[in-house]
């Protein structure tokens, strides 16, 4: 899902390498536990409300995502891109979204820059999906890389008539994973000529480890238009590399991936912290398993929820059936079930549920972790 | 227990649908286990006082109940009607509640109002149990039905000259049996009537899912005469219709009953929250277990412990037998558990337990429930 | 160990059901588990200080105990009387009590008044120990009778030349046991005339159940020299009286024994509490397992540990060998632990860490008891 | 580890007998599970700060300690010396130190005094580490004792020309081991004389029962330059003597080293404690397990970590290998981990992470240590 260090490989085997993890990437949460070990959702209480005023079927679930409307606020977060087998998944993902109208996100798109053969996998979408906002992908370390070209951004853009660019943060994986191209000092100076040059919105996107409230507040004021949170709760790409038995025993004692699996900080506490300083979009990614989880993550504060696991899995088993419908019915499924949480609560509109904490009773260790 | 959509049906498929439904009510909570997975009562701890003033028996457990008396602040929850074995065991509760002085319910009257010949299940309650309260009940749904009329409302009352009327409000069984009829937005209107026209005290009735502090407001203001609260720790009615496996795996890819098993609002902390806006009646009902669990809901605001699943246990084992000695015992067992507390206490008159908070010890969860 | 009901009883079965009643509540702590489930002064941690002023054996336990002077503040609390096997209990503990010059306690003295022929069971202990304190006891229920005697109490005074009478509170050991005389009304009155005409220190005595605050204050204020506040953390008596199958199942569907067999204020909780509104005597008995426990109640404000269970265990295996050795071992272990803890938190003198609640950390529920 | 009482006792035997006494210190943590039951460094969560503006290789991870400068804050603490064993592991553990360039610390001198054949499993260290700051050891019972000679002193001093000499407070070890020769009421004075005559910093160094505040002020204004807090969370030397067999069943009825197995203060309770009192040197030692307690330690207060169990192991497993491999490896991993966190920070030095208490949630039972 990320890479950052193309430029100093031999091109053939670096593809073939890339193309190899990528896979082990999709597999390893399909096949062993990767998700973190404590998933603050459950530290978070609605207050049932009796008495609906509104008809279940008039809640309006739609929000306005920049200048298009989706028809509710679930997000399809990026999943894959830059491999066959990626193709066939966003090919899925990106039909559900369009039949559902929500949003779609693709994986990083360096492959896609780097070699066109890999670009349809990320075009595909576009070709699928013609309305719906498809957010881009590109990684801090091409962004703060120096020889980073805006023409590349543009690219990424173009390849799949991109609504919004995200730039993923994934310091955590780019650590435990070989600590190849791993410096960022260039990022603040060249994303500053990004920001000059880009029409589109972009945010910035956690990958499982969260956002804290002073950086959150720093691309706030650099012009970022939003973030997409990405704590702790969900798939911990750590334990994925943990898995992936690339830890060098000749090196160290203990596997880095295995001692920095729980690293982050926990998607409610991230979009709490980020909601007191930001008024930007919020996406909450990472550990959300319901629409219950879409609808508390919008009462601390968020705009809309984030899903990979659930869309990959979903994915994964229409591809075996060349078909969309286990991805559509997760789309339906979450919104129903968010919709049941505002009839639930007597709550009409889901951007009346926004940044309302009132309704929200916080449990546990999330208690601790917010009131501190 | 509850059921709303009779008009869109054909009748006599409609009430055999509702009639297996109304035994599988019965027989589920008695065969599985569809008990909220928490119940806070267990964070309660009342305080020992060593010397009792008073002597154990002539400890008053008797309270006024409207315009009746009765022996202790019991009451049987509603729990069935509209059937065969509903008309038995709801001679057997009516009985037992007429021997002890202590409150009777019936579960839904809809049936008995479309239905005469399932009247009678109603009926016997009065007819072996002519003093004590009985309190009638009818379901949020009818009460918000264009096609309700007061009449349905006066039939409910006399079919068993009701002292009291319950409307239960019961959103989220309805929302995860199968969605039919949940339009409530006549409900104020066609309440502002019934509440014109109605001589007896009505109440309001959650049904496992408990009472909001700003609805109880709302209710206490257009007229309400008191709150059973209903609240989270008993028997959870999404947990019941998850067994009745009529999930529809072609539309959804989890059962709603299953992801909405644990919503709502505890019932200590909905005494708690519904004593702080209003000083009308309140029945604590869900997850009560013992008579230390009603000394404990009356400590923290309620007037009255209410108990369906205890009841419905004694009633059946009661049926076989033919007797209603189980019943009876179960009823003498609750007094007995309440006068000991009381007297540990070194409280003479249950009256003066109400509201008594500094004499509860709040631990766990249950604090911080209380506390934000 | 408690018994009120002697006079409407035909004398030789009261005699023999008592006796039996008395080796039954002997052996069953001995046999089964009926310790409270939870012992908070796990909760509690006493404050390390690494270099210690004072020589280890120079640390001075010795505390006044009324008019007599004692080597450590231990009691050995009332166990047993009135028959055969508890006079060779009581001669063992006794003994070992004035070999290390420690208190010791006798169990309820009615059998000794009402039957000469039991007497001797109570007088052996001073026949044995000259010397030390030893605590006469008495019940509540005696003391309330219409029939209460002042006559009766100095009986008991001169039958073990007591130092210092204890009336036990045992309300909850008479509520599940058979509720015979639970008559409490003339306790103040009978209490004047007993506080009147005694010259010896009267304590007040819970027995796992503990003191609340407001009796504590009242009975300071009548003239009580004392509480052994008797919380709950050790032996339940309703856990006893459970195993003792005495459970009338015609009567009530479940066990009164078993449903408040967790009743009360734990230990802890009712020395501070009680410390806060009397500065008389506090014996901290209840759940206390070592030396560090009687180190952890005077921090919170007692003046002494007692210890039931430990000195039953270890008299019946000296009953069996003929010796007193394991029970004066069980009190030099509860010496050399006290006094570790005194060394190790740097404190000379056992008085100097009376009420320095500076040297406790509060952790787990027992925060919350002493939080509200 | 620590051993004072050597005057009483006919040499031979007391070598023989401490010899045999240092290698069971050794082995039995190896073998059995001797680590406090709880660790308070899971209650600590370090906050993840997405972008860092460092690179990782830039980051700086040395610090001055006193004269000298070391490449991290890692400290191999004091774990063995006196015995052939000792010399072995010494030995690798001060080539490891020297290579990597962080702090060594011997066990106990005092043997290497007494005996001077015993004198070389301590001298190897400097024979091999010539450059790095090497702690000398001396028990508290030795400074404290009626024959203690500035001369002893100067001779440990000597033995490895020691930066800084540790002066152990073993007080649990002591009592549970056999209560020798635990007076300490000269340590005052004799430290006095020792501070006015010896030039280079002494500290004071807890081994698993933690500082408290009170005594670290007094330290801290008596002449200590700092203090290695040795709190609770790792190696129980209490526990370590209950597995050697040692109590003596005829004396007590429980074994006083498994009643205090846990006593003690735990370690991040320790530093956060002493920090606010003292603004001299804190080694954070009991309990750390990676570079993340590391980073977590200073976060609190600490200046560096301490590590011997963890050391014990590698430098157990290089003698069979006749290596220092496992142990140079070990120092590198805890690099490694220590500025992985300090990336993740998005700190640049180790320095400015100092106290920064705002970087860690509290959690759990800490939270409770701390707020009181």
């Amino acid at each position: 899902m990320t890479e950052t260090k193309m430029k100093n490989m031999p091109k053939p085997n670096h593809s073939k390498d890339i193309m190899d993890r990528k896979i082990e990437h999709l597999k390893i949460p399909l096949e062993y536990d990767v998700q973190h070990s404590k998933n603050y959702f459950e530290d978070i209480k609605l207050v049932h409300y009796p008495i609906p005023d509104v008809d279940f079927e008039d809640i309006d679930l739609s929000i306005k995502f920049f200048n298009k409307t989706i028809s509710a606020p679930i997000c399809i977060s990026a999943i894959t891109g830059g491999h066959p087998v990626s193709k066939e998944l966003n090919e899925i993902l990106a039909k559900a979204a369009e039949e559902e109208n929500i949003i779609m996100s693709v994986g990083s798109q360096r492959a896609g820059i780097e070699d066109s053969a890999l670009m349809e996998s990320f075009q595909i979408t576009r070709k699928v999906a013609s309305t719906i906002p498809i957010i881009g992908n590109i990684g801090l370390g091409q962004v703060s890389s120096p020889n980073f070209e805006l023409e590349d951004f543009e690219k990424c853009i173009k390849m799949i008539n991109a609504d919004v660019m995200a730039i993923h943060l994934n310091t955590l994986h780019e650590l435990v994973q070989d600590k190849g191209d791993i410096s960022y000092k260039l990022f603040y100076k060249n994303f500053a000529n990004l920001r000059k040059h880009t029409q589109i919105p972009i945010i910035a996107k956690e990958v499982g480890t969260g956002f804290n409230q002073d950086l959150a507040k720093i691309l706030d004021e650099l012009g970022f238009d939003g973030f997409d949170v990405g704590g702790t709760g969900g798939t911990s790409f750590a334990a994925i590399e943990a898995k992936r038995n690339n830890f060098n025993k000749q090196m160290y004692t203990r596997d880095p991936a295995e001692v920095f699996r729980e690293w982050g900080i926990p998607t409610p506490v991230s979009v709490f912290l980020v909601r007191d300083v930001s008024q930007k979009l919020i996406i909450a990614t990472g550990g959300l398993k319901t629409g219950i989880d879409i609808a508390k993550s919008i009462a601390l504060g968020a705009d809309i929820g984030g899903f990979a696991y659930k869309f990959l899995q979903s994915a994964w088993e229409d591809r075996k059936k060349n078909s969309i419908s286990n991805t559509t019915k997760e789309i339906r499924t979450l919104k129903n079930e968010l919709r049941s949480c505002l009839w639930l609560m007597n709550v009409d509109k889901i951007e009346k549920l926004k940044g309302r904490r009132d309704k929200c009773v916080i449990l546990g260790e999330l208690y601790r972790w917010l009131h501190q």
